[in-house]
């Protein structure tokens, strides 16, 4: 059969993310998504390395090999496509597309890091911390708590302590929030004791997946000095179906915000290393915000490189997310945290008022990108309904 | 062939420790450490489960299964061994036991925290942060750079600046460091969403192994404000190859110190759930610090509970360290920057000046505690040498 999808689609031939799909008595195997539609990848290829229940066996493959599938993909799509390998999207079940090795998060936004600060220091005139210009500052969280978009997140309970508060109380989180940010997917590691150079992170990303780190402020507040965030995080973070490759991204190639003061040579890099992503917070089906990546400080080859300088390997899998996205404006930032200002300027959302996340309230997260050759590609959703917790911890 | 073991080994029948061997041109498989032998478990057993490379497909088959080997393990041992199942020690080479999922790291240690704090708040009259005693303070660390006792430790490189300096510099750490730690490792996880009480930590939990989580301590002060250690941890951390099961530590059980202000309920247990595990770390050949695990503020089963109060879901490979194990005497330090006060107070090691690690110095840390029924067992070592490192990050 042929398939074609319409000019303006998202999931047009520029794109061709990779996922994992199923249907109801079949096991979970690789697709990509083409206009509404997935195509099975072992079928449409011949090729079992995408019979397999995640992207792994195929990201390890390598940077090359991931060139050739694309081209030999591009090039199947326009042929005859065999139709037991097209299923409409609505008939399929979409899974997490990777097995997660390690998870770190970084805090790449000068925007989002100043109105931390500022929320967080009031006292100090200096919103950013000393080393922020001079590092990525990131943390390690917890890989079993990443789920694929769709998933309910259960409120998270946990211990809270307001300043004035004589001791901690027990209980469901007060001011659950979301962080909108991309995850960059490494495909091909290093080796302990071998850094990736700035130049080369390039050749070891595979793709880019949308990201909620989602964020209970209240627990995370009173746990975090002076060994950074842990429960307040590591209860939920959701990631989009589809995973955007690098190569289609060349087109959303822009530079970095100006680096001042100058970095360390092992961060120091000639080529754009930004990227021109869109993104787009939907509250309660209400768009709330619209952050641009391009405004992120440090590039994902700088994450990339930084993670690794000290000689700590990474593995097929590995996932490290930018942060919060927040741009300089109030209608570009990234989290409610700061949408909200702390809570003290609630928004009102589809008709509610809202500082923090209700039980029932729903977060989709979008994001598109200039194509190749004009037109736009998009990155699928990262969605989820907050719902309540019952305390089964005994 | 029949077994015997000195009443005096480490390594009794009390003990029996899972691990993984191989020999040259042989996969790794299963084995427990009986004397100076290692013993083929899939061999002595006759259950393929035992094939594997290594321990996580055992341990997923959880805790009345993991008592039922212990058990049958005794009796085979006590009766006719195929001598192929038989191995001088010092003729197979030890893997990693077990694949880790995510890794977490606390800090335990009320000794080790107020050090600490002393250290870099001297202006605080209060040793400890407020949050300290009202919960076990951790963070997720790289779950990649794991690796068995023996490893070689390349000396990282990284970004550190000093208090007066006015930019960061590049270069290998100057500040290199151990931290002395018992590590726990999960058997059996808990789905999302269902917080492990801290009365059932005991039937999650498979076994204990000795973790040195080595620290570049000039690269941690530098990179840990606000998000926590990164770089200067994530270079590498040593586990010892043999897991010893909590089957065989019911007499090594101990009061935990008393806990005051009350904890949280979540974290309330009547049982005792302290460990008298004596630890011992020797430097170039000396033994320079005696550290008692006994006197560990905060208990496995609390750092379990407290890990998955939030509804974070744990995996069968899990493994949560304590943190440096320090006693209150300067002879019960499990960390350099503890034992020279920051290096203010170098000590003299096998004749030479030591503040932090040399290229060549070589750390090992045993440690041993009370078997059922009298004697004592062994956890082995956690060996590591520090090596110069070549820069190739570009």
């Amino acid at each position: 059969m042929r398939l074609s999808v319409p000019d303006d689609s998202l999931f047009g031939s520029a794109n061709l993310p990779y996922g994992v799909y199923s249907r109801p008595g079949t096991a979970p195997r690789v697709a990509t998504r083409y206009g509404d539609h997935v195509v099975d990848l072992a079928l449409l290829l011949g090729d079992d390395v995408f019979a397999a229940p995640s992207l792994n066996p195929f990201m390890a493959q390598g940077h090359e090999r991931w060139a050739a599938v694309r081209a030999a993909l591009t090039d199947a799509l326009a042929g005859d496509v065999p139709p037991e390998a097209v299923h409409p999207l609505a008939d399929v079940t979409l899974h997490l597309p990777f097995e997660v090795a390690d998870y770190v998060d970084f805090f790449a936004s000068e925007h989002h890091a100043a109105n931390l600060g500022r929320l967080f220091r009031p006292d100090n005139p200096e919103p950013l911390l000393p080393n922020w210009k001079h590092l990525p500052v990131g943390y390690h969280g917890r890989s079993a708590s990443i789920v694929v978009s769709g998933t309910d997140v259960v409120r998270p309970h946990g211990q809270r302590k307001a300043p004035g508060d004589p001791a901690p109380v027990f209980g469901p989180s007060v001011r659950l929030d979301i962080e909108a940010e991309l995850g960059f997917v490494v495909g091909t590691g290093n080796p302990m004791g071998e850094p990736i150079p700035v130049a080369d992170a390039e050749s070891h990303l595979f793709g880019v997946v949308l990201f909620n780190d989602w964020s209970a402020r209240d627990i995370q507040a009173w746990e975090y000095v002076p060994l950074g965030p842990n429960l307040g995080k590591s209860f939920a973070s959701t990631v989009s179906a589809w995973v955007v490759p690098l190569l289609a991204l060349t087109g959303a190639k822009v530079p970095t915000p100006v680096q001042e003061p100058a970095v360390l040579p092992y961060l120091a890099l000639d080529e754009p290393w930004g990227l021109d992503v869109g993104l787009e917070i939907e509250w309660n089906g209400e768009v709330v915000s619209r952050p641009p990546y391009s405004a992120m400080y440090w590039s994902p080859a700088q994450m990339l490189a930084h993670l690794t300088v000290n000689g700590a390997p990474t593995r097929t899998g590995d996932l490290f997310a930018s942060g919060t996205v927040s741009g300089p404006s109030k209608g570009e930032r990234g989290a409610f945290i700061e949408l909200t200002w702390g809570g003290a300027e609630p928004v009102t959302v589809a008709g509610e008022v809202r500082t923090f996340l209700e039980d029932g309230d729903e977060v989709v997260i979008r994001a598109s990108a200039p194509g190749v050759g004009g037109g736009r590609i998009g990155f699928g959703e990262a969605r989820g309904r907050v719902v309540a917790g019952e305390w089964t911890g005994g």
